[in-house]
């Protein structure tokens, strides 16, 4: 399969490329690294990207920033940064790749731990994660052409755990290699509509 | 109690005001109608609600729009709509209610049974009710001086089965007046974090 993935150089992206690299054809998609960059914020440069990236089987996402900030001092603005980048840069990967892929490719996207265990000062984050996977049921009912539609579910990553173990007091942590095995059962599997939680 | 209804010209809204206006004085508020008027997708508008209604116990929304329309021909400024109103108009509310409302109030939010039992065309409402779950968990845990803040996930209204019943092919209807008692369950219980399914 040629798999296209967007974020394949962070701490996910690049297990997924190595655990996928053993079996199908990478194309890795950065904002100003990989193979091609798109900021996947802007739907014009989604669109551009399937287009340069030509045909291809699935495409895979580990990417989107949210602001991890108290919800007292939060303001509309600020809470839309996690809706712009982490739910609509994936939502305009689902809506351009709907089109773009091959016959019963797939998609798959990427939420966190935070949907099903909040932590403090995550509201953004569990808003625009918990929108991620109502998007992946909502789609995965409506796609055309065997086209299916996965969410992955990280939780707080062993490689992750001297910058962000502090904001996730007392939960174990999950190496990205296993982690990645989810966007591999998502890409090669059959399954549609699921949440692959992983922690 | 004084409680704010937003949207309370609605089918969910009279219900709500019924029900709850047996014991508590309420205060109906409305795009163009009710008592006091608001734009809920205007964060300015909705600080401007709080200051003239006064000091408040509770605040109350079952108001917001989505595109009910098919993934295929789904555009990223049509997938906003639902954004914006039935997640952010909301969000919007809970901002502004977590500083202006009494100690020991509460906030009750409206997402939808799609979240769980998703229907064809409506991806934008699954990611926006999905979304606003997603805020009532995280924001849970944030929230200060003693505020709640609840969802009430309502099924295919029995008053709204001539007008969408076609949209929910085998659904069970429940009554209004069935959905408006989750309302008061939030209003006057004591949990957080929670999204009370009605159907």
């Amino acid at each position: 399969m040629k798999v296209i993935v967007i974020g394949g150089a962070g701490t996910v992206g690049k297990a997924i490329v190595e655990e996928l690299g053993r079996r199908h054809d990478i194309v890795t998609v950065g904002k100003s690294s990989g193979q091609l960059q798109a900021d996947i914020t802007d739907y014009g440069q989604v669109q551009a990207l399937f287009k340069r990236a030509g045909k291809a089987d699935a495409v895979v996402v580990a990417a989107g920033i949210m602001a991890l900030e108290p919800l007292a001092g939060m303001t509309p603005e600020r809470f839309r940064v996690g809706l712009n980048s982490k739910l609509m840069g994936q939502v305009h990967v689902a809506l351009a790749a709907q089109h773009a892929l091959n016959d019963g490719g797939s998609i798959t996207l990427t939420s966190g731990i935070d949907v099903y265990h909040p932590i403090n000062h995550a509201t953004n984050a569990v808003t625009s994660n918990s929108a991620v996977e109502g998007f992946v049921r909502g789609a995965a009912i409506e796609l055309a052409r065997g086209i299916r539609i996965n969410a992955v579910a990280p939780g707080l990553l062993t490689e992750s755990k001297e910058a962000y173990g502090h904001l996730f007091p007392g939960f174990e942590t999950v190496a990205a290699s296993r982690v990645a095995l989810a966007y591999a059962r998502s890409v090669e599997g059959a399954q549609t509509g699921q949440t692959y939680k992983i922690w």
